[in-house]
């Protein structure tokens, strides 16, 4: 060790940089030099070694993930009762309950009989099919749908929504159902019309890199279909084994491309949606740029299927990265990884595809509930920035120069370079595998904000300091790169006083420095009735002026996205 | 010269590369290594010399555009008077031309009392004041708006539309006046409501990028004030000098860096727009991500002002590149001119910022008209190629592989790197003054077209053959990497026959292969009523309805946009 510094090799595919704290750095310019001696080293393997496929980004879903959210003992069955709901946390129901239910008709044998013959053996009754579509992903929304419609074309879910429209029938437009906020699951005895049939690719251009396919393509069968002809899809989530791309349009789906390739509004060029009546919109188009009157389906992206169900999407492809790196750093302090951030959207450039963030109370459930080590030496934050080139040598140089810097600058305290695929997906899972360890530590409630970047973690810290001992654990981690902080807390059991002192806290924190109250999850059924937090009253007025002329009738996934009442 | 290659060095700042014809190169590999050794050479100079500046790319509006194709002879004035208008070609009017005159109230002196107490100074009636508020760019279009209003505030302008909404008095809201399809000025006695003294910067965050400003702060001065923070717009436009960013967002401005940062609707995070009776609406978020409830901004980006009148952007604002270089190469056929651009989008990924075409025909008018020399040999198809990074040297390096290989595939036959900014200015000035250099040519029939990439230059090669001695030139220019054609007819004077010919094949060319009539221009006046050939009935219905919603009065921007027949 020399001037304070030491280089650890813990593998042929680990690097370890390991600085003392900021305060005992010694400022001498040979201290400069050996650390870029010792980095010059680490990243010439790094350059050697490390031209992964994209694939080795590719994240998974959290299993079991907050399971015991909801008892299942109090889960009720049959279409007219009232059902448990997420924020059902006493006698007193919270804004995210289930309001009643709304006069829509109930299904006859007459109404059987129709869609049975438009959709032969795919209209299903039997409960055990139905069981799985009737349950959120989360567990915590039950629904008691007892019929689901598997169309496969676009003229079969205008059949089915003509008829429901004409007949009253309310509809639960539903694709993966991997949704986070009860948006995909019928509240009481909605249709479920899924989308899992619809799953064909309609057509690929190599030159322009739009594809077109129908809304009930899984996400990572798109990106398998992609990596074949040397494109990426430009959106990735942990839910990509199962979620559909017309649902991930239309809950406009964030997860860890955005920071990258910009949201869903920019990348999606078309959709295919039937409206409420039945009448297919044809706004399928494979042009960059049209401006012939309003961009009408950019109304779809994101309305949850309140607005019209979603059938062909049409989206443009980024060319595959030809190299992939990660690394995971610390910092001492927030106001330092943001600095960070500065450094490395300067110094990274353009190959910069992720910059995520995790708290030292993350760390401390990943190491208890997981056993998942600590990469490098504990510090209060945590950082994973990922780079996506088509220069391996030029990435690795970029990269180097970059944590030469931050070294310099004292921005960083410790670090690790992945470079081979496995030990990349293992610095990833430290960031993806919070959501679990979290349900280990207890009941977990989640937020998912967006604030300016230099209020992000105040909120952990203000959260903190307000519940005291009253939660097991505070943490924060997210998407540093897009603004989006994952705010959990957890308590040893369900606890009403904790959610009370929690909400409505939380949200005016949030809507004081106007943030958004839910940043990539939607509002769904439970966060409707919080979007005056972040929308002032003429703008959700005007969604339901929006609604009301697209659906009149409100058949379209009631119950989710507009509050229950418009102020 | 060995093997068929010669490499020229104009000057120290022109660096010149020229093969001969496909047909006539030795494939043997020494050649191959005499093209790398030459090129690397040229390269090795390139990564010393051309750190630019993203300055080097401003481009400047032609001079003098399409002045002849008005006759000013034939402008008529007087605020009940019909007008003449584009399209107005002989007796029987186009679909261009203007409809009857709604019967909106008229200016009364009561009217003029309440604007001139809330704006005082700010309303003005002098004719000379009100002349250039009047006639678009093109002059072309021309109004005869009796009252400009100057509002500074939101409060302003949603003062002047509530009561213009009660009086049922009609409104033309104008940015820069640098529109192309007649869409800025008034159409008759449209009260004038300008955004040109709502010109504040509201707030910069220099860690997120993300600029909030006035609807009427003038593109250049953003990006100028952006320069001096190491940040830049994402959106650059030939007429920046003078157009607003809030007329770019309502035209949904497209411009030369959509191919690198994508469309408005991406990167535009928030608007505050007040409606037709005078609510304001605030959307004016400054978040990346933002999932509560519809996304209402969308659906004002492009709206031509029909919808509301914006006062107020937020734009997320890419990091300046550290470098920039330009290449001008030529090809001897389209297909070969598509097939280097899916090598560059490969090779120089990440960097690749403009993909930029003209034919030789163009060139013919740049030598003929405005003198311009052309840069290489001659050949069918130019191409100008920018890259836009974070690393001069990297750049350099990615560039040269890019083009070792173009020239071993044999896809260019000619190419000139410049590596000054003034002959990178030189290299795009090809490309930026074809315009220019078809008003010299005679009036000219301009269209903006969208069409898929392999079918982008057949419209023209069929245009040609289609209109044979008719048309005096015939040309294709444009956004390749955008899919966007600018195809342009020139014959020695206004041309009814011709114009017969042109349209509506020209229309009925594009709709056969599902492409947009208007790419990046909007419709404006002169185009509502081709929306057809691009859009279909239902969506155009939809797009009525959503105005009824808006503007139940029509009062904002009438005879704009949406067609005189609704389907």
């Amino acid at each position: 060790m020399f001037y304070g510094i030491k280089c650890i090799f813990h593998s042929s595919s680990f690097l370890q940089f390991v600085l003392p704290l900021q305060y005992t750095i010694s400022p001498v310019i040979a201290t400069m030099f050996q650390r870029a001696l010792r980095l010059r080293k680490a990243l010439r393997r790094l350059n050697l070694h490390t031209a992964v496929s994209s694939s080795a980004t590719i994240k998974h879903p959290p299993v079991g993930f907050n399971r015991q959210f909801l008892p299942t003992t109090s889960w009720l069955s049959g279409a007219c009762c009232r059902k448990l709901h997420a924020g059902t946390d006493g006698p007193n129901p919270s804004p995210a309950a289930a309001p009643d239910r709304l006069p829509f008709s109930r299904i006859t044998s007459e109404d059987l009989a129709f869609f049975r013959e438009i959709l032969p053996g795919r209209a299903i009754t039997d409960p055990d099919l139905l069981e799985s579509s009737n349950v959120d992903w989360l567990k915590t929304v039950r629904g008691s749908g007892e019929l689901l419609l598997r169309p496969q074309t676009t003229e079969e879910v205008s059949q089915i929504l003509r008829y429901c429209n004409s007949q009253n029938l309310a509809v639960n437009p539903q694709g993966g159902n991997t949704g986070l906020v009860g948006g995909s699951v019928p509240v009481y005895d909605e249709i479920i019309l899924s989308t899992a049939l619809m799953n064909k690719i309609l057509t690929f251009d190599g030159i322009s890199g739009i594809l077109t396919c129908q809304a009930g393509c899984v996400l990572e069968s798109l990106s398998l279909y992609l990596d074949d002809r040397d494109f990426i899809m430009p959106l990735d989530l942990g839910a990509k084994g199962s979620c559909h791309i017309g649902g991930n349009v239309a809950t406009n789906a964030g997860g860890l491309r955005l920071l990258r390739y910009g949201s869903l509004h920019g990348t999606v060029l078309g959709l295919e949606v039937v409206l409420a009546d039945g009448r297919a919109l044809d706004c399928l188009a494979t042009l960059r740029k049209d401006n012939t009157g309003y961009d009408l389906k950019q109304l779809f992206i994101g309305s949850e299927g309140t607005l019209g169900v979603i059938t062909a999407v049409s989206i443009l492809c980024p060319r595959k990265p030809k190299s992939v790196n990660v690394v995971f750093l610390g910092c001492e302090t927030f106001e330092q990884l943001l600095k960070t951030f500065q450094l490395c959207r300067g110094m990274l450039g353009e190959i910069l595809s992720a910059y995520e963030f995790l708290d030292s109370e993350c760390m401390r459930l990943l190491n208890t509930h997981l056993k998942l080590p600590n990469p490098i030496s504990d510090c209060p934050f945590y950082v994973v920035i990922e780079t996506s080139g088509s220069d391996a040598t030029h990435d690795g140089e970029k990269l180097h120069n970059f944590l030469d810097e931050a070294m310099t600058s004292s921005l960083v305290t410790d670090g690790t370079v992945a470079t081979e695929d496995s030990k990349i997906k293992a610095l990833w899972s430290m960031r993806e595998r919070v959501t679990e360890a979290l349900t280990h530590d207890g009941f977990t409630y989640k937020y998912d904000i967006s604030l300016p970047l230099e209020r992000l973690y105040q909120l952990v810290t203000d959260m903190r300091e307000h519940l005291g001992d009253r939660a097991k654990s505070v943490v924060g981690y997210g998407h540093v790169g897009d603004g989006n902080l994952h705010l959990n807390i957890t308590s040893p059991a369900r606890d009403p006083a904790l959610l009370a002192a929690i909400e409505p806290f939380v949200y005016e924190w949030t809507a004081s420095c106007q943030g958004s109250i839910s940043a990539e999850h939607g509002l769904g059924l439970k966060k409707r009735n919080y979007i005056y937090y972040s929308k002032p009253s003429q703008a959700v007025a005007l969604m339901s002026n929006i609604k009301t002329m697209l659906d009149p009738k409100g058949i379209l996934n009631p119950y989710k996205t507009l509050p229950d009442n418009i102020i």
